[in-house]
């Protein structure tokens, strides 16, 4: 049975590939749609989302209970700041990867700590979208 | 002459009654619109409103400067990080009263601190549905 | 079966209704008992303690070991300084209610924290005497 | 050439004027709107906006990204506690104008502390409207 | 007409002239009352107390509100942990002069804040038993 | 000749052996009565107190002055916020052995500071009551 | 009437337009005040004053206080240094308006700090020149 | 052209398979090794190393300087204490990859920060031994 | 003999008697040393002196090694910042005593520290002139 | 049956009884060997180690894993800094007693934090070496 | 070509030589002044000044931007407090030697730290006035 | 008679010379052996001994406590993380000069504390390899 993964990508992400490229690289989030389809096969069901409301991304979290088996989330700045997606994360009971392009380890100080980090399983910071893919290929193996 | 009261709740409370229910019981927020309708009767006129937004929270506090004269309210996450609640509330000229539904200060040290308390006329905590009746029959009786 | 409750008072409150009545109301001790016995009826048992001494109410806790079902506590400034009392009430095995007549979180930063609460079922602040009252209801009704 | 410049206001700011308006003026944001409009005369082309909800603004940055020259914000309760804005603003390459109307400096201590100025190229702050306008006349010099 | 003055010492003081005399002198505290009863005369009406019970402390100073005008006091270790005896003088209308024997500056870390500090008119230390006469001065001057 | 040891338990400590046996044990303060006294044989005379009060341990501690020539003592709680505990040993000449039952490392945070370590001659924990009997032992020996 | 402005400098300005001229432009001190008399016209009266001392600006304060109706103060290193001229600024009963050259809370941790801002009635930074001429438009607007 | 990988395993991990296994699952170094191996096929050639000594592990880095492309290091409890390992890597001109068998950010609080972060490309935690997998897909692919 | 002593006032006292009176009252410097000299009579010998400037005051205590047998400070603002003043003052060998006219610990945080302390002999603060008085008759005395 | 017990010393406790024999005493680690082989008799099966090598300590604990029922340990300086011991001691599953000659929290600060006394069964210090034997006396009794 | 260097030195430093010779030594500034005129011969050009004035070591540091090539400077206590001096000598371009006569790091924890040092090309502290000397040679060799 | 010194240099400065040149210089251990050795001459007898492990460096220090007067160390890394090595150094009893390449105060903040400091009798940074003559001149002076 295929695996039902909800990619959920926080604030300004829709911007990748446009902003600061020499940092975040020139691919953008539908690239990073079709790699990671590519690399579901028939072994995961994935749906994608994208908001710069925190709101919304509790609301998305909220749906994955019903309908997803394991979250891949990477929360961008509201990893630091958002108790409350922590808390949406805490009802859902299946697996969680967080994901950061960068390592938020090298940035600045308040990008080190994250609320998120404190209930996923597994966290990979700093191989930009093979990031996504590795935590792809945890959950399908797992 | 009957109190209007504006009963607002936070994010993720929404899934009260289904999620963590050994924590947080069975009832979900219908079933606390009843008790607290019923309890009111004819001495308190009841508006409720459940949010996930921190913008939708500020903009119900902002009607109820005119349309309500007391706010009972549960920020849940936001307790612990929205400021811009804190100023909305800090427009509100009648009594504010927080309620959380577990006692906040058995739980992770982030969630002793509540930016609401700082503005809020009494605070009640750990006595579940409870909480909000003893609320309301406070403004009731004030 | 009724339910028996020791309300313990802490240092101070023996001045309650004469010191400061602009913050803490007119209202004594005296008065806080005839409401409470008025509020339990013969669905709660009373005993009622004040003591400005430490040492007094860890034996008054530990009394209620035997002789209580449960006990409404206003620490009053030992809520800040006390692990004595905290580890009495870690031996108690019922329900502990905390109140304060203030909303001790508006006052100053040191009020803010409270040993008590660490081991308190339910913490109610702000609301004056109807705090107590509060605590009682929500005891007889659980 | 006219310079493009996106005035942009955070939180509660919709209540200018109305609320507390001894601390803020009797002054609106139309008010303010019809000041930097006849201080822009045809040398700046204004656009405005106000929103309670954090994504709004980000997404308001995002659109500056392409259509404006510069940016003046004041985030209000946004300043403390959003990364989410100060990565948008991140993304914007004009300059960034902070103003707040009262001096934060001599508020609570949590409002000393502002996240966007650390990218902002400017600061005002306690010169009420007038901060707008000195902001916008340094943008139209520059 | 004389001004009544109670005059409370706090742990430990009972051994003054006995313990370290190198460091606090051979004086005792009986030694104390006879010089500053030299020095009211008829100009003040003194009482004396010491104990090692917070709670008596407490409860002198509750006495001192109907029976004294002045309390010079010397809280000794209390100094540093007890919230419960400022909450006592905060009751007390009266002036309230601090003393210390040794100047508490020069000693360890933490015998640097006095919570008592906060509520005293004047704060003395340093000067040994002249501390108290200085105190005794200002008050019969004032 | 014998030495002569002032025993000293702190608050909640008459309570050993009835709470929480499964970590403090089943023996109470009579059972470690008996044992030290048999351990003690004719080589020390030993003095037993337990007390809730402060007071009354700073009273015993100045009683030790004349008539011990050592302490055990366990602060039980006011290890952590007596300083008036600390001066009163601080007065003492003779060896001060601290004990506690359990590791005082291993529980909550604010237990892992001790007032009195700053002044006792030796710290054990963890022991039980064979922590006691080491104490002793240490003493006669030395 | 014309308003009568103090305009004073701290250490280090008396190289403005020297050091570093890619950071502070090329723009001297008699520059900053060419540019103001020419804004100031007949509507301010305007003193200057640079001093490297921090006891010779509190003297100027102190002048200011009968010859000055408002202050524009640069208090350069000082800023984050002085509570003396903290203290001097709070017996001027005028207008204080703080100004710095660069953005300061771009700058190193210990320059986002400034012991004036808990004075001054406004603070503008990160303007380089142009926020002394705002301070004075400001000032000559009120 | 084959990609040179040390495998560098840190202090305790020699007990892998073999403490814990509850957290740590069954496998051992030797079966980490296989994996790994398999995996890089003729892709990649790997060198694997685990030492308790601080010491030892900073030679291996030296020895990787001029041996090894890149390198894979789950620096275990020296993640938290050992500047040195962090100047050895410093002095590492390959990319390196940081592992932890467990999620660090959901244990100990002195588990949260590591030395190495601050160095490595990239970090994966929580993801078991296949942590180590992705961690070299992603140096294979780069 | 006479002992001659040095009072040495630190920054803004110059404006004593007009600055802030309500807090600071109407008497003057000029009227300190009046009362100064007139408690003094023939038993000291006094010189007066206040300075603006940290390295002045510097300078008058390194005269005061040579010409005073003591010296009583009131530091102002440089209690709190200046180590050079502390310095200054360990090279000096006779008594210091430290006065503030208002209880420092009443006020702002920042306040409550004061360099001076850790070298003076005696501190007091909260008695306006008359502890320059008690500072003059415990150097009589002593 | 016999308890075997591994007696492990840390980093430059091979000086014992050389260095600092006034704080440390004139015995050495030989001797501490005699004494315990004395006190153990035929009940404790006794091994001794001594390194200044964190990792032959490391390894030591890895070895009485298989070979020893309980450690006595003096870890010394890594007490305070050793992340990796405490890991080695987590994966030990017998009694561990934590021993320190000297009472580490009357020394400097940094020496009162010890990474093993939140995995030790008992702490004890400032008995010198009769700290050893009573351990041994403990785990022979238990 | 010689080499210009500007030697300064701070407040209290006049008094070297004969404030407590036993910590500093006998030697005075003078003395310095010869053996390092001495050590410098012709190949380095020295000048000497000492202040108790910040604002005097600030402007002498602007005399040397144009009259030096090199500073050795011993700020005495202005190097825990001042940031102006900080910002002067950032506004130099030559090398810039720190001396401390002690070494600093074993006094009071408030004198680890030198705003200096966070400019200075090298800091030498504990070799007396040999530490001037090995910054010249330092200087003439570079 | 010769003076015997012992240089010691810690972890990762066996690559001195080949890493980082632009910071550290192309001068490799053995050129500093030279160095010193040519300005030692007859008068000072040296031995050279670099390490990366911990253990190696305290055992070093032993052996100098026999066979050395004075020792020069370059703790690197290890001078922020080991109270082991500052053990080992109290038990030295000759004179201790600290030397790093560069100005650790200008690095990262956590290198700017040093256990070693708080018992070198000197420190010199930022002086590179000259740093080292300079200890070694003044040993030889001493």
């Amino acid at each position: 049975m295929t695996i039902r993964i909800a990619v959920i990508n926080g604030p300004n992400l829709n911007l990748l590939g446009v902003r600061q490229p020499e940092i975040y690289g020139y691919d953008t989030l539908a690239d990073l749609e079709s790699q990671m389809r590519a690399a579901a096969g028939n072994n995961a069901q994935l749906s994608f989302m994208q908001s710069n409301h925190e709101g919304e991304i509790i609301e998305e979290i909220h749906r994955a209970r019903n309908e997803a088996d394991a979250i891949i989330i990477n929360p961008a700045a509201y990893s630091h700041t958002s108790v409350a997606i922590l808390d949406a994360l805490n009802t859902f009971e299946g697996k969680v990867m967080e994901v950061h392009l960068s390592n938020i380890h090298k940035r600045e100080k308040f990008r080190h700590h994250s609320w998120v980090s404190g209930r996923a399983d597994a966290v990979i910071c700093g191989m930009g979208m093979a990031g996504y893919l590795a935590a792809l290929n945890y959950l399908m193996a797992s």
